[in-house]
């Protein structure tokens, strides 16, 4: 779809800046040229973008490449040292802090395990900002030469507001959590969620280079699907689409936490695929209750070894989650469909093989032949990757910005 | 969502042609100034666009605005008989034709029925050239008058080659129906489906004005959802995309022609909705066998009289159409959804307010708080006012085109 003007000069051209900084991110190093031929801005557009970006310190001159008679061609590349960003990943079960160089290259990782009781603000904050703490003190980075920290939260997100505004399993309702963070972190902080934050990571560095329309499927405690249409990230109009795990699948079937029945998340979240377990073999040891993620990983290693439990859990799962999966494919029409978070890198192969076996027996034929279903790409945590590209984003929009707005000088 | 720039300054020039041309649709008379502020794009840009629609014939200058001091501003205003445009809406039931002034005002109109046994390919086209024949002979104008012919057909459409890819309900596959058509009409025709053609129509004139994110659901024999999602159609990766009908409600529920189980179309559908009324009341006389339209009309007057049999069945209806409207509200978060097609009209407000009482049921409330749900809105028949504005917008596109393209003179 082609899109007409419909915003703001500013808005095009904050949007503009953000998707050069795209394509050099994406490659070794580029010329001005070959930017504007794979954006199709002109290359005095290109150029004024990229001198900005040169003045910043988020870029670099690396080099001239022969242009086959004519001037050589100057030639660009992400600035690693230009600034760091730090991406949170914030789980029902853990916590996982990144921090990244400019070119979004992970240089320190710290993650923590939840207790089930640990879910107040208060304590999620304190957990944020250890983890900061951390990553900064291995790689050496001090508070200055930060961008900025994107926070991902479950659950429904004001991302302008800063605010968590719903999340189910923490029973969380309007907690402003970027204010509280504020006043504990000297750094400008970008909240958002799981799916939006994968979505973006998958777009921008994973299974989704190259496609305009791709669902990426959050399989954790929670399940959703980030949904990037057109090129660009869906949000919605507050911000709360890709809600996939709370469409209905089996109408009056199991209850959900947000008070409908029968949801996908129901029947292929942990919580979900544990009651699968439970159902086929009640007192079968894979089975932990109350722990999550070492049940997920005594199923996935069950899958590998051929227990015939393991594969009938693998099975029943595939198949609800093959028919929510055609549901995207109808509705959506996508290029790719990936499978992300943390349960499915645990059951990995064994589940996307199972889901492509069953999927065209519910998909429309033709939508599904166009359509590619994968494990996740982004490498390292897709979540925390997609949260650290949001505070990028956030840094690039201040640039220029009118009073009020996030200026920082950064190093060179 | 803002757009950062991938498409060639040609279909971006394209594309804002057609965005001006709607904001003065939408008006009885408009300055430069003001369509400038509406659309974000500069003042020479928009008179430079409009300019060109003066010099086609499509708009005229229509007298001055005072600014309140400064230089009185020129108004222009679509000029209605600067072309004519042609739309078809053609179902399982019926072919409707319409003839439209450029203002996208209705000159003439046939509608006639098909059988049951109507349904190849030839017959259809014989049936599209005898209402289009009729309706230029009632409004009294010539083939090189009309500026296209908008076809919309049931089922999954290559716009772009023109051929109808696969309607199930006829049992076509890959009809080329543009080339058919090309050889008895002498103009440009342009062939897309309900969904879209209908989505169009509210966006532009409808329900869905000065929205960006509306889902029109089409209630006939077949169900869909057309999608404008960030201000512009959605058609996905190969334009099969809103075949919300095709998404699974009842996981292994009723039968549905596309191979799938519990597919919301088995529910809200026509011949769903017949069948709920089997089940409901096997021996009422409002089931009309092998009438669609009798029984939904007949259900219709029962529900305006108060019939406890119709008013079950709308009931079990809007139960069903509520949980899967549910998961278009949690997966899209939508501004608006809109219940169009011949069901909603014949079972109108009855209907929608069963459906509003029970959405909340199955959907979140966050989403749900920010969605309208309203029957459609854009005059007469949506799908085909939808089908003759995509035959303006290829006519728009058209101009300026290289060798090859259609360039056809208007009359002033």
């Amino acid at each position: 779809m082609v899109r007409a003007a419909k915003h703001t000069s500013r808005d095009i051209r904050v949007a503009n800046r953000f998707h050069v900084l795209r394509h050099i991110l994406a490659a070794p190093a580029v010329s001005r040229q070959e930017i504007a031929a794979e954006t199709a801005l002109s290359f005095a557009t290109v150029s004024n973008l990229i001198g900005e970006l040169l003045a910043l310190g988020l870029l670099v001159e690396v080099g001239f490449q022969d242009s086959g008679g004519g001037r050589p061609r100057g030639l660009v590349a992400v600035n690693p040292g230009g600034g760091f960003l730090i991406g949170i990943d914030t789980a029902e079960t853990y916590v996982h802090v990144d921090l990244f160089d400019a070119a979004l290259t992970v240089l320190a990782t710290v993650e923590e395990r939840l207790s089930g009781g640990e879910r107040c603000p208060e304590q999620i904050v304190e957990r944020l900002v250890s983890g900061v703490g951390t990553v900064m003190a291995q790689a050496g980075v001090a508070p200055d030469g930060v961008l900025g920290v994107g926070v991902s939260v479950p659950g429904q997100v004001d991302h302008e507001g800063g605010v968590s505004v719903f999340a189910p399993n923490w029973d969380w309702l309007d907690v402003p959590l970027r204010g509280m963070l504020r006043s504990r972190l000297p750094m400008p902080v970008h909240l958002d969620n799981p799916l939006r934050a994968s979505a973006v990571a998958e777009l921008w560095f994973g299974a989704g280079r190259g496609h305009d329309d791709l669902a990426v499927l959050t399989l954790g405690t929670g399940v959703g699907a980030g949904l990037a249409l057109g090129g660009s990230l869906y949000r919605g109009v507050t911000n709360s689409a890709g809600e996939w795990g709370h469409t209905t699948l089996v109408l009056g079937g199991r209850p959900c936490r947000c008070g409908n029945r029968g949801c996908v998340e129901t029947y292929v979240g942990a919580p979900g695929i544990m009651q699968h377990l439970r159902e086929v073999a009640p007192d079968n040891p894979m089975l932990c209750p109350g722990d999550q993620t070492a049940t997920i990983e005594a199923l996935a290693a069950g899958l590998a070894a051929g227990d015939p439990v393991a594969v009938a859990v693998a099975d029943v799962t595939a198949g609800y989650l093959a028919a929510a999966i055609a549901d995207l494919v109808n509705l959506l029409n996508p290029e790719v469909v990936v499978l992300g978070s943390w349960v499915a890198a645990k059951l990995g192969q064994g589940l996307l093989a199972r889901v492509r076996d069953r999927v065209a027996g519910h998909a429309l034929r033709r939508p599904l032949d166009a359509t590619q279903i994968v494990l996740g790409q982004a490498s390292g945590d897709a979540v925390s990757l997609g949260a650290a590209t949001f505070a990028l984003e956030r840094f690039l929009a201040s640039i220029g910005a009118p009073l009020g707005g996030v200026v920082r000088p950064v190093r060179r």
